[in-house]
């Protein structure tokens, strides 16, 4: 434990003293543009405004579910908050999105004994037989087994994934990205081994009745079959009803569909560079949430903490020599939709992409910064690692690797060439509350979006002064 | 902090040595009662029988509606498991009950804001008018304020107390008790101001969307009006949409209705005395449950604990002097129904009540016993403080006070008369989940409810072993 310590606090003396001595030599960061950058940060820091705005949103709007009458609203809301603080210029930018409808579920275990169960449909899933289906459940404990599953071997059964997520990270065994296959792939899997419908536990980390949501996926060929999520403690009675050794039947009834494409849009609010306008640092976020409750952490916190620096940089009255573009994504949750069409119409359209210079998002939910990872070129490092030591004493780490793609929609640009910079966070508990009917304001931690504004602000001011090329 | 400790650390000792020193001059129990008290503790605290018993409960039957098919089936479930552990007889007692039938429950704030709120009926409500109730909601900060609201002041308006429990305890000025006077007689206050329903806060401590159901009453000569508790984060939203001041209106529709009365029962398992069988000491818990999940914590912890405290017993082979009735109580939820119908039928029908010579409930969800409060004659204190003496190396205090009437339905019996015993429990977030959708059995601390089974069985077998009369 002490070793432990030891190591952090010599690591944390490197991180303030590295990047500084290479300052003194050949800092592209003027002083100026340091201390113009800690003012806004300072005055960031002592502001309401990111509170204000989340706030603003979840109350006058609600969930933002993508091609919905509330995503029409999150739009209208967002196009006049950005106009009325000062951005230069707000447009937006069209995306074509499949509609989906979640409508009604409902699930009951009928044999051997009953109980209702909390459920719901998981986002793109096509709706039960009219009056519902009822067959036997056949357990899987994990998505890979599912896969096994020989053809045939489910014809007219259910499919069910007990699997929990029980790291409250992405990464690793028990996590985000491995536990979220079942809901991502399972239907295709369960519908291969001819399976009518699939359930799976939540993919979360809480002991709440309130199921999680998230998209899911058919292949072209494959039986579109329903998918739906139960909440952990009704899976933990699933699980303890399987363990009687009886054949389990469970009724289940999805009215979710989709109806034929929409067209929503991406908004973005420019702050206006002074040197190269049409050169462009993005912060982003993406408007829309899933509809079980009011896309607080999802994504509202990334709405407020992007909407508020580009406002605290406005009114820091000094315009960064590049333009800085507060973007604000369509239709993430169904699959990034709004950062793709980004990339094929700045890409292919108008072949400007390369103006995009460099991404950050932020869609995280509640959690402090506490790091920063470049993926930038390899000459432009230094003055990443420079801003970065700026961020220091606030409690940002800038990690040695340079690998960073870009979180979420940034993701899609960062894969498509965009250089990007990932803004890490402390854990939070945000995998109880993520794509359910629990994503509400309370469960913000204001002071930490409000910090994460902060930095944000601070970050994006200087990525946009300088005058480099992250792409070398 | 320090001196706190201190002073714990000097009390315990004295809890510790006063019996003692009592027991070598005049004990009332014998050095073999204690020993063998001792023994079936042990035993009690090493076995997975309440875990079992739990489990059971929960997964096959779930809820215990009173007067529901699931209280049959619950009922079924508790003399089949009583007879099969070996109590001697097992009977039931007949109580007559009102039958309530929640339905469903929506509520949406329709101006100026739309939003869909988590909502359920309270428990005896009302159902609105076929198509449901919209009008204008009047906030008040706490019940007292809409107790003083003007005659006619709410006509055609929804009532809407907004106020929060805070404190997890029963008492306390933001704890159960006071909270829960809104839910409880909300709805006459409400009503005698013209309002056409009520809403209210849940009374809970959690911040989920599981609204807490809860009894309340109506009362000769008033209004019945529909009355429903929405969620905390729905409070809160309700809260920050009022803030704008503008006119705030709800649609409110329950289904809830009341039918005929109907017959449920008490059910008593007895282990039966050596020399005064007709004389009992009565531990009981509810065994009927809210319908909105498995009532694990409510009460099916005290089910499990009781049943199983009364099976460690009847294997440790020693028949106390006097009996021992598990008691189950029928339709505590409602109003203590159970409770009142044993009380009326031993004391008015039978005049038998005075042999029911000590009660206990548990009824406090999952949290440790740290505590034993006596409600008993002067004379026989002296012997509950021996009692409490052997109960005290578990780290089981006895209170000094002596005024202990009973918990829950066993107040009923305590305040007809009988003496009680209440053991008090560590503090828990037992009002997160109680009458929510997440009372499940993932919630039950599994260690400290076969901790509770252990001193239940430890206390019953050495109250009914003494010689004894707990009325002096």
């Amino acid at each position: 434990m002490k070793k432990q310590i030891i190591t952090l606090a010599i690591a944390g003396a490197m991180s303030l003293a590295l990047p500084s001595g290479l300052m003194a030599q050949d800092s592209a960061l003027t002083s100026d543009m340091i201390e113009h950058a800690k003012m806004i940060g300072e005055k960031a820091l002592n502001s309401t405004l990111t509170e204000e705005i989340i706030t603003s949103l979840t109350t006058e709007v609600g969930h933002r579910l993508a091609g919905s009458a509330n995503d029409v609203k999150g739009r209208e809301w967002a196009i006049n908050k950005m106009t009325a603080m000062g951005y230069d210029k707000v447009w937006t930018e069209p995306v074509t999105i499949p509609l989906w409808h979640r409508g009604t579920a409902s699930a009951r275990i009928t044999a051997p004994f009953a109980h209702n169960m909390a459920i719901t449909a998981l986002g793109n899933s096509v709706r039960t037989p009219e009056g519902g289906l009822t067959a036997e459940i056949v357990q899987f404990d994990e998505y890979k087994d599912l896969v096994a599953a020989p053809e045939g071997s489910l014809d007219g059964k259910i499919a069910y994934v007990s699997f929990r997520m029980e790291d409250s990270g992405v990464a690793g065994a028990k996590g985000y990205g491995y536990a979220g296959q079942a809901r991502r792939n399972g239907s295709v899997a369960a519908a291969k081994a001819g399976a009518s419908a699939i359930i799976i536990r939540s993919i979360g980390t809480d002991d709440n009745r309130t199921p999680h949501t998230g998209s899911m996926n058919y292949a072209d060929g494959v039986t579109q079959i329903p998918a739906a999520a139960i909440s952990n403690p009704d899976a933990d009675l699933l699980d303890n009803v399987l363990k009687h050794g009886k054949p389990v039947t469970i009724e289940l009834n999805l009215t979710s569909h989709s109806h034929d494409p929409v067209v929503t849009y991406n908004v973005i609010g420019e702050i206006t560079g002074s040197d190269e306008p049409d050169k462009a640092v993005l912060i982003g976020a993406h408007l829309d949430s899933w509809d079980l409750a009011m896309g607080a952490l999802d994504d509202g916190t990334g709405v407020a903490i992007v909407m508020s620096a580009g406002k605290h940089i406005i009114d820091g009255g000094v315009k960064p020599k590049r333009s800085i573009h507060v973007i604000l994504f369509a239709a993430e949750e169904e699959g990034l939709y709004g950062a793709h069409e980004y990339v094929r119409a700045h890409k292919e359209d108008h072949n400007d992409f390369g103006q995009t210079i460099l991404g950050a998002e932020w869609d995280s939910g509640t959690g402090r910064i506490i790091n920063l990872e470049p993926g930038v070129g390899p000459t432009s490092l230094t003055v990443m690692r420079e801003i970065g030591a700026v961020l220091a004493p606030y409690g940002v780490a800038t990690l040695m690797t340079n690998g960073a793609k870009g979180q979420s929609d940034m993701s899609a640009l960062g894969n498509a060439g965009m250089p990007a910079v990932n803004l890490g966070m402390e854990k939070t508990n945000y995998f109880d509350y993520h794509h359910t009917p629990n994503d509400t304001l309370d469960k913000v931690d204001i002071p930490a979006i409000t910090f994460n504004s902060s930095i944000y602000a601070m970050f994006a001011f200087m990525a946009a002064s300088v005058d480099v090329d992250y792409m070398k």
